[in-house]
């Protein structure tokens, strides 16, 4: 994933819509191990067929918003059946969640904007 | 707004689906001001004919991710087109942001969970 010149961090560099994105809202607990199961989450995703970015920021709050972005249902319904991604789901149900939302969209229009240098 | 019952401000109470996302993720800069300007826009687009509801998160390095949901394509442009809110669009491409990315996006269905007392 590349983005912004600035920070390639942290946007997902993605296609023309349209495509579809899963809008993951959540208050974590104060439970140890989330940025472990987190970013082995978001390593496996990146494999999945079908994956096209994600970007993802929480505050000190513990609230956090993770959108991914995939090609189409497919792709969002594998990722959703992966057997380890099942198991992080359980955890996060029991130890490292208080709440979440989750909301699938289809993306039809986008618009980059970096300050000019 | 209400949302999870442990903490009632930062989910957004939502209709059942369709309804629309506008996903807006952002790099800060350093400038002054930014808090007041964003609680202001989020005080006159709460009061926008179709919005719905919003939620927000930032971390420590700047960079954030708005997701607001409007009833339809013709909420969402009668708010772009508001004039403090174009004022405010173009203080932040002029002081607020380093980059953004805008995700216009159909929301199909949605999941709510929270914690079982």
């Amino acid at each position: 994933m590349s983005g912004a010149e600035g920070d390639p961090g942290r946007f997902a560099a993605l296609p023309e819509p349209p495509y579809y994105a899963v809008i993951f809202s959540s208050l974590r607990t104060e439970a140890a191990g989330y940025d472990e199961m987190a970013d082995r989450m978001m390593d496996l995703a990146c494999r999945e067929p079908g994956f096209l970015g994600a970007e993802s920021t929480r505050d000190a709050d513990g609230f956090g918003i993770t959108v991914s972005y995939w090609r189409d249902h497919g792709a969002i319904a594998a990722w959703r059946r992966d057997a380890e991604h099942m198991a992080a789901q359980t955890m996060g149900r029991e130890q490292f969640y208080a709440a979440f939302r989750i909301r699938i969209a289809l993306v039809e229009r986008s618009n980059d904007w970096d300050k000019p240098k």
